[in-house]
């Protein structure tokens, strides 16, 4: 009883690369999917969300790359109706167990008709699902595929996905499937997915931009029983791996920032400032330039809604502790060899406070993010 | 009766250039101040808003440019009064009539005593305010002075301020003063402030990074009785020049991006979705890159909590109408020559669904903002 992968080719990425992967599951399974909350979204996003209001049964997806179907009037939703549609009828499924999306340049029409022809290709062509394979498939300027695979015992769960920014240039969109063989009510599954997305998908941010095209998706295939703890802990890693992996793929990035505030009264608390630190451009800037700037840590995670203790909280840079109501200068001078020599550099602000805590992950802000950005035109 | 000032050196700026200003109102102005919402403030913040919590009258204001008096703990607050305390005694005049502010690198503590010297000397060479001079003396790195002046019949208004970027590398603040001869109550004048405010200082952004130092105050100079109308208009419009000013001089800028969110259903959304297109480092970087990508620009747009109709709205870059539901490539390839010729480049969103509007100020992200911001090291 295996997942099987489809890939074919509807001349939407420039180099004619494979574009389209269609994922066929053993059986109806239990999904939960989550979408980007923008208002400007896909075609392909309303038309799944719309599928998904009826039943949270999936049989089959449909992904295509190179072309966002989105900003192009209500034909996108219609194009997404006739690939869910295409592909039910070549692998003989419910149309309404069809999900689609889709990922590239926003404001070009789909060539529909070669979107179709490639969804028959690939329904006649299934395979085992190879994740890395899959990866590729659905990537656009990713510069390396991301896929992940955990095992437990009897436990396994494994994903892929894509993305390198939350919107790339006109490139949108971050998305991700995982597959878990343990069996799970709707409900559960659920809940477990937005609470794991909170502390992994939703805690990165390449730009502080998303996109219009954001999905992720975890799909019960039902072979096993198994512990909820032990569940929990499995998605939480594929999903933390897979979220750190389009931080590190984020455009330009020289560094992965993880931001740490513990010691917080409220959880809400430490997340809205881990959340701040981790996009400021000041913040990013510095650390691309090596610079243990603690001013500036501070001055954002002075600048929520939340106050904060300047006399009493303390900054370290890795494990050098460089500000606790004044600044140490040694500790500064330690933290920029760290921040040198480092691929992965850590900032933890300890608010001295409480006991809740959150992780936030970003990366540098660098030329090479001005040149992908500025240099691309519509 | 005028205005005067005095200035000072106190070695602050590398340069040895005058960083030490003294302005000496006539008599005790009404006054009204506001400062940065940052929980990780300077000394010197922290010591004027307790001076204003006492009395909104105000005889003379002192402020060091060169040293933000910020993250040296306790001692900071100490040596604001310090320094309200010198120059009192050399005015001979009440201390707590005078107001404190600092503006530049954060972490290092202030040279008291040659700062206490400065006072001393500036207070000894009182001449009539000179704005741009004064500018001048305050501005850290600023590439230029930043003054204006209104006058319509009798009624006068003029100011200086600094700033170039909410947090300059460390090089904090964005210091505004403006006097205006009309005799305004303190109610009045506050009321007037925090409205004027909202439309100018807090509708401009560099880099969306508030700063530790921030204050903006307007003082009442008490001459003649005027038309509040009038009064509102001409602080309005010096306000928005100052603002406007500060944009200019914004880190890397090579263009000032007006974005405007016209007929929408309340002012707070209007507001909420043109700050957000205008924090958008992918709209910024797109600017930089002249690019007009309609895509980026709705895709920020859509990522607030308010809901907009992507197939009713009609966006505009200068007056040509890229999208409004689909996009319109003539008008998108026309829209890439205006941003080419022009310097200020206006974004339009049209909600076609009520009312309200609001106008924000930015600048573009360029290479140069990276520069600025990695290579300098603390």
């Amino acid at each position: 009883m295996q997942v099987l992968m489809g890939v074919g080719k509807a001349g939407l990425k420039r180099e004619g690369k494979p574009d389209l992967l269609v994922v066929l599951l053993p059986q109806a399974c239990n999904a939960s999917f989550l979408f980007t909350n923008n208002h400007f979204k896909a075609g392909s996003v309303i038309y799944s969300q719309k599928v998904l209001e009826k039943s949270r049964v999936v049989r089959a997806i449909v992904i295509n790359s190179g072309n966002a179907n989105c900003g192009v009037g209500k034909e996108g939703i219609i194009h997404a109706e006739l690939m869910a549609k295409r592909t039910a009828e070549n692998l003989d499924i419910e149309e309404d167990q069809v999900l689609v999306f889709s990922t590239g340049v926003i404001g070009k029409p789909l060539p529909i008709d070669n979107v179709l022809k490639a969804i028959d290709d690939a329904c006649n062509v299934l395979e085992p699902l190879d994740i890395k394979r899959a990866s590729e498939v659905i990537s656009t300027t990713d510069s390396f595929p991301k896929y992940t695979f955990v095992k437990t015992g009897l436990l396994e769960v494994y994903g892929f996905a894509k993305g390198a920014g939350m919107i790339h240039p006109n490139m949108a969109t971050m998305l991700a499937f995982i597959f878990i063989n343990a069996d799970l009510d709707p409900f559960t599954l659920n809940q477990l997915h937005k609470e794991i997305t909170e502390r992994t998908f939703n805690s990165i941010s390449v730009d502080g931009c998303t996109s219009t095209n954001d999905s992720f998706g975890i799909i019960s295939l039902g072979v096993i029983k198994e512990d909820l703890e032990k569940v929990r802990q499995a998605l939480h890693q594929v999903s933390l791996d897979l979220a750190k992996k389009i931080v590190e793929d984020g455009e330009g990035a020289t560094r992965i920032i993880k931001v740490v505030v513990k010691n917080a009264s409220l959880e809400l608390k430490a997340r809205t400032i881990a959340e701040k630190i981790a996009l400021s451009n000041l913040v990013k800037t510095a650390v691309f330039g090596r610079d243990p700037n603690w001013g500036r840590i501070l001055a954002s995670a002075g600048s929520t809604a939340f106050p904060i203790d300047q006399f009493k909280l303390k900054l370290y840079i890795g494990n050098h502790l460089v500000y606790d109501g004044k600044p140490h200068l040694k500790a500064v001078q330690s933290a920029k060899r760290y921040m040198e020599e480092n691929k992965e550099i850590e900032i933890v602000l300890d608010l001295m406070e409480g006991k809740e805590s959150w992780t936030y992950y970003t990366s540098d802000l660098s030329y090479e993010y001005i040149k992908i950005n500025a240099e691309y035109t519509t």
